[in-house]
């Protein structure tokens, strides 16, 4: 009975201080009360379609199968950029055919994908600024009463990826990663993951690793925040799996000004 | 069965870092735990009436009917304006007499009034600084369980209205209007919809429109965002039907150095 | 049957633009799709556990019987401090021991407290970093189904308690207090309530007050906000019985540089 309680999430970059996220949780709620709406979040930079990318890549795979995952980072809203519904294994993706899904198409099976061509089940004649409201949130809101996936329109093919920073190996010991994201408390998430470590060397944890970046030399391997002595950056492994610059409740990538984007080199010694 | 799920929406300028938003919802659980409760924003600026006025009204249209809209930003709590109930034809909304109200009742049919009164339904003995928690909350969920609206006070007349900047025709060619909002991304939006634009010139796509702020002149109409050249302003009809000032993926607002309150002349040529 | 609807509430410091919280709402309802999940806020300044502690007292009681609460302000996660679920007459906290709960353990009868050791109950090898989704999130929603609090772990006792600023009587006339808190509104909350001024005074309120900070002395006593001069400091007893430094429509604390840990001296003449 439970497990029938249909569940839809959003990603937006519209912020909470206008009216723009109540207009689309109103219209999914209008076509199906009962189903449970979680914001992932409102406060993706505007038009950060990478960050976008990133955020839901980290959330998805925590929700229940059969979530429904509604992502609007859509700077090319209106244009001729598709609207998408992508069905993988488990979960169902609607977003605008722009790279946002890039890392779920990188990782999950897709076994249907549609441009959202049905006007049928758009929120009466469509808007050409406002694709959130009017075609994403009541497509999935009829996709969580049970209209099947190939009713909202075409299959859709070649759907757009963009490249992500990939680690690099420069040799056997040594990669060359990214920080791709910097999280609220200023740790420097870099990609660079456990399974890409072990790659390299199956014993990674008993050797030494170091990650440079600038003049910046970091050797200190620790297994949580709070082993961190004040005032010193050291990385470790984090709740992702994935190589993590930080300092003991002090923001890291700011006080040493790691931003997004800033190459890190990860020595194998 | 699904219809009957009661929903509550709540627009404030309580923010999210405090515990006055918690006290609301837990007021309201309490007295019915069945209900859902929506968020419209928090983050309307403290005190500002006439910000939550336009949110609001921008929001509750995309709520289902029987929707019921708390509205709590109340300089004047506590002091001799009164607690509201009034009901429309489709929505409920419980805010103070103080003209938050006013573009809705501009707009829809009133159907019955009352000021809230009938101190049963409210909680305990009502502090004079938190009516959200103490008089609105547990209202809206005793509304939310079937309670009838008369029941909660004496019906009110001469509901408070407050003056917004309303569009002036100069002549049968130009207007002259006023940025009403600003949004997340920047852009303007101006108190000049299509069916006022319509009413001059019922050909007006057809013609040349031109808007004009102070040096300002913008001749260039779009449909969408990602159609502007960078760097370059532009208006288009936004999702609600007003002109609006915007930018490809930049903040038009700062950029021009456009504020809320700004005049706006818009010549039909 | 309504009452049956479990609910939980989740007071971090996450922030809401990574995606954190979204894996720990993730986690909680693959576990119980049918729970009630309310944000008390997740805007608590990182690492703050000070102020998480006064959010979540001036929260809870708000929330139905049989609330659980999660309370993620953790920067010791992964060392020695341990998981707890404390169990009060009508609520439940999920925390780590770390003094976040040090208001609740003065004020609530403690029932049963036990350290979260059955891994059972965790979501697989719990990461060192994140017991908010690991650890927190799937036992408050295995408690929310009805698991009984004792299969948890073992009962813990000792529990953390970390010292609040506690109002000084200097003599009957006279408390030393201190701001424990500054609001969204920039109201500036001192740790002294009216029990705690009636018990030096039954007739305080017949009584002048004068409140002195530094060079700033304030000697109105206002019932509302509103009542307030433009521009002029007042004090009132707020909605939670504290007293509060106020201005009508301005942040008090900012323009009178009142901060958290500020001592107040209270005179009563």
């Amino acid at each position: 009975m439970n497990e029938a309680i249909p569940l839809i999430t959003l990603t937006t970059d519209f912020g909470t201080e206008d009216h723009y996220v109540a207009a689309i949780k109103g219209v999914i709620l209008w076509i199906n009360p009962a189903v449970n709406i979680v914001d992932v979040t409102h406060e993706v930079p505007p038009h950060d379609v990478m960050e976008a990318a990133f955020i839901i890549n980290n959330a998805y795979r925590f929700f229940p199968p059969n979530s429904i995952h509604i992502i609007v980072v859509d700077p090319g809203v209106g244009s001729s950029r598709r609207p998408l519904l992508v069905c993988t294994d488990h979960h169902k993706f609607i977003a605008p055919d722009n790279g946002v899904l890039s890392l779920i198409l990188d990782q999950e099976h897709i076994v249907e994908a549609y441009e959202l061509t049905s006007k049928h089940y758009w929120r009466g004649v469509a808007s050409d600024t406002f694709h959130g409201r009017d075609i994403f949130a009541p497509v999935a809101s009829w996709l969580s009463k049970g209209t099947r996936p190939r009713n909202f329109g075409e299959a859709a093919e070649n759907l757009k990826k963009i490249d992500f920073p990939a680690p690099k190996n420069l040799d056997d010991k040594r990669i060359l990663g990214t920080v791709i994201h910097v999280d609220r408390f200023g740790n420097a998430i870099i990609n660079v993951d456990m399974d890409h470590l072990i790659s390299l060397n199956r014993d990674i944890l008993q050797n030494s690793l170091k990650l440079k970046s600038g003049n910046l030399t970091i050797a200190d391997f620790k297994k949580t925040y709070s082993e961190g002595e004040p005032g010193k950056p050291f990385f470790l492994i984090n709740s992702s799996n994935y190589l993590e610059i930080a300092m003991n409740q002090s923001p890291a990538a700011s006080v040493l000004n790691l931003k997004r984007g800033a190459e890190v080199l990860i020595e194998i010694e």
